[in-house]
């Protein structure tokens, strides 16, 4: 953030023709709504309503990305997740130059400007001054959970449960007559993972489970639960694409190994192949969306991209491209992303975007930041004249809006 | 293509000082004859020279990348390759959209205006009518396929030819006077392929061959009829960068083995590592310019192009890269080819350009669009003064015809 | 190299907005000293002080990258490495177009204008006159190795040596008098390839030693020794990041068979991982930085830029990027560099530059592109409004100067 706060042209090509093009669709898109298909949002926030506690809590401790280059650079992690706030908050500000560049420093640059309102740049001179600015929101009613969900125009949130959560939060949330459209998502992971000595625990979360018929019939039901409660998708978090149809007696005998706690990892890893099989025919039935976290749909392994996912997304009709995750959600990953999917891909292809965040009060940076790179990396098809600009309009609403909903399944139908 | 038709600077960046030197390049090689030495149109279009069928046979079902990305989206194949053509063209108007921004739109904006002189955009609404207006055209007579290929400039066009192949077509268009210059190459793969159930067909392709040193003698007669013909060139595509040199038994034994159709897979693959030394002797010896499919000189994997790919031909006196290929062969992956592979290889080992297509139609949208992006490339070196203007001209010609035309040894000696 | 000589602008950005802070970037860091801390210069160049040779020798014959593109283009290595070195000269110079658009070329251009003040372009038709210009300023007491090493602002150079070297160079350096700071680097290869039928004489370098423990006492020794002339860190060439800590009587048993001549390459794998531990406890016990070139630091598969290097060194505090390195010490490659590991691991997880060069009269030429592009990198990021134009000043400097007297520890401590 540069003295005189955040830049109206930000991460715009300076390219006079371009720059012109990517405003006009960025201003075309800023007032859209947020779909927030796929999160980490704990809902008790939203149920609870409560007021955020002060700003280390709140931005620096849930923040992998900022503990992990703090920690990069030879801050140890005690001092940043123990003891007095204000001195992490102290140890975080005087090292706030090291997040010049990274995507990190444009969503909390955007963050402290536009949420909180904050107009000094973050450093070790300001540190205390700015804390006491962020204390002093928080406490005030504007800045309780559900009126930052309504000022933050989100139209929908996701959050990423346990197969086997009772939902607490999404049944006080409906119950509580507050209008806000918060939804699960269905993660059985813990349940597949029958070598981990925590897989007892999570089966007794299923309720009385005897054998693989009973494990699955449970499975189905708590799909339909979350269904109730709002849910439009799964998400599995698998290391390897593998998937087999096991016969049921071999299904059941890896079960019953499970219960005795003998699993190896190779039976977790057959069961697991079984298991997606399982929930790819359960959502044929129940209509969830199934997300894959492996090589298919979210990668880390950007030489995928070209090589892989675009030509099985621009094939396959049910296939489409998560957008750049985890270290790749950044200005140059956006970028690389779109340059190298949408010409044998489209970008219809590809299912909007997700701010996968923990931190509710980063959602409005994450996607001003995402719609500001889509409308850049359009308005340079605008100026190379590969586009033109009222195809380029459409194309910034799909990508900022009708993707993510069309792909999530999230047209309200009541 | 805006309202407006194509717009002359399209695919140039918007810079004024690139844009400038991209257009004056481009303006240099924009009228240089076609050299396609690598492509797949079959040769029969030009011994008959009769005139194309209506649109949806012509443009849309030959044409794998429009398939995919319709089906892709939700078109059933058979819906595409079967039934009234104009509905199958009223499918892919009414689609259109989703080729914004991938080279196929741009091919195709093209074609329609360039060589079918077609003032409107195709959609929904336009449908019928285009289809009209490119089916009157096709009827006339500049648009026999002789007259098109003097019409798009074509120096030379390589067709690719099963080694077994009569080449009836490329004798008729030498015995019926016309001029223009048409050439097979050699691609005996089917050959190669021991293991497959196939295999015998293509063996009596050959002749009555009882061992593998008539095997090898017939290939080696082959490809000198071949080159009667005017080839200059073979085509391997190999699964593995693999090669083997067997002792003479051995590799009888296995030909043996094959003609009893019990070859398997792996037999397969030491035959064709040791053929693909006899074909490189061959080469050696007959001059036929050798041309592999596999990692080594066309790629689907973008990430050798740095890392092996330029450092190979770097190095090796005979190894040239081949184009950015399949869907690499886009504005993104031609730019990203010459930023990865220039500065290690220099464009002097490079190919020059392969249309690589099978839609005679296309050719000229093909190169057009290539010289667009090596004249927008090169005008980004020029304009971050990496080298000067003068150099740019050489290498731009070098780009669009000399390297395709020395790679092939496409030079008349006659 | 244009008819005017070097642009000033040269590898800017042609925008005008980037190119302005580009410039002004540039202009504040092309006066730093020099920071060698990792190449390949022969220390005798300095030790001697005698004039170099003619400029076939001095420029052609060392340089990998000029005989192997040379070699590429059909130019046998004999008739460069050997014969008249007037006539090797005219080979290069009449293929010099081959460099057009390389970092060679780039860096060439910059040694002939700015190092000897040559004012033609090289061809075929100029070679004879500029080797005899160059012939002439290297009679001249101003191109004197320590000289030009003053006068390229060279505050250290670092240099590349066996553990066993004497380091008598060095020495006589220091007994000199003289003051350029020139300082060895410890690396131990050729000690820990224990298969190789080099390794008997190796040890025999190190001086009597019988067994493991006199192994590891002598390697400290030399290190000791190293650090007394200057050194402030080791270089590890190796294959794969495998380390593993043996007990000690299995690094006896291997020392042993390695004396008698049996050790094969597994037990080379197992005895390099294991005194890879060995360097590192001695690094931490002397200080000395340690340097690996296997995948984690220095790369030659840019793919794994944001896949895995950029991650592990925004993790680990000990863990920084190498540069780009080798074929990818080029323009593209350093821009795809910052672009791919800025977000994730920040500018100050990295080294800084190392020229890594053992050609001395290029070092100021491979200093001065690498300062530009990190300006010109700097200068699209304020242009996009990313960073302010006082952080990228304080970038600018970390890149061309403190990164890489930190990193190496170079900073005097007498």
């Amino acid at each position: 953030m540069g003295a005189d706060g955040l830049n109206p042209d930000r991460f715009f090509d300076p390219d006079p023709s371009i720059r012109r093009v990517a405003r006009a669709l960025y201003e075309d898109t800023r007032g859209l709504p947020i779909v927030s298909p796929h999160g980490h949002v704990d809902p008790r926030i939203l149920a609870d309503n409560e007021p955020f506690p002060e700003p280390a809590s709140l931005i620096v401790q849930p923040d992998h990305y900022i503990l992990r280059l703090l920690y990069a650079n030879g801050v140890p992690l005690e001092s940043l997740l123990q003891g007095d706030p204000r001195r992490v908050w102290q140890l975080f500000a005087g090292r706030y130059y090291l997040f010049r560049g990274t995507p990190t420093g444009a969503w909390f640059d955007y963050e402290l400007r536009e949420v909180f309102g904050v107009r000094e740049q973050l450093s070790s001179e300001t540190a205390a001054h700015v804390y006491d600015e962020i204390v002093e929101k928080l406490a005030a009613p504007e800045f309780r959970p559900r009126v930052l969900f309504e000022r933050f125009n989100i139209e929908v949130l996701a959050t990423t449960d346990a197969a086997t959560d009772r939902l607490e939060h999404h049944c006080a949330i409906r119950e509580s007559g507050w209008k806000g459209r918060v939804i699960p998502t269905f993660r059985p992971d813990a349940l597949f993972r029958i070598s981990s000595p925590e897989w007892p625990a999570a089966l007794d979360g299923l309720g009385r489970v005897r054998d693989y018929v009973g494990f699955v019939r449970a499975l189905v039901e708590r799909r339909k639960y979350f269904k109730q409660l709002g849910a439009t998708a799964t998400d599995h978090g698998v290391l390897e694409p593998y998937t087999a149809l096991l016969p049921e007696e071999e299904a059941e005998r890896l079960f019953q190994r499970a219960r005795r706690g003998d699993a190896t990892p190779d039976d977790e890893r057959r069961f697991t192949a079984h298991l997606l099989m399982e929930m790819a025919r359960a959502s044929l039935a129940d209509g969830l969306v199934m997300q894959i976290h492996a090589v298919v749909l979210f990668t880390l392994d950007e030489s995928t991209y070209s090589r892989e996912l675009a030509p099985l997304a621009g094939h396959y009709p049910a296939v489409r491209l998560g957008p750049p995750w985890w270290f790749h959600d950044s200005m140059e990953g956006m970028r690389r992303f779109r340059e190298q999917t949408t010409e044998t891909a489209s970008i219809y292809k590809t299912a909007g975007f997700n701010d996968d965040t923990r931190a509710f009060c980063s959602i409005p940076a994450r996607h001003d930041l995402a719609r500001r790179m889509e409308a850049n990396y359009l308005g340079g098809l605008v100026a190379r004249h590969v586009i033109d600009e009222s195809d380029a309009r459409r194309m910034a609403r799909a990508l900022a809006y009708d993707l993510a909903k069309e792909t999530y399944k999230l047209a309200r139908l009541d």
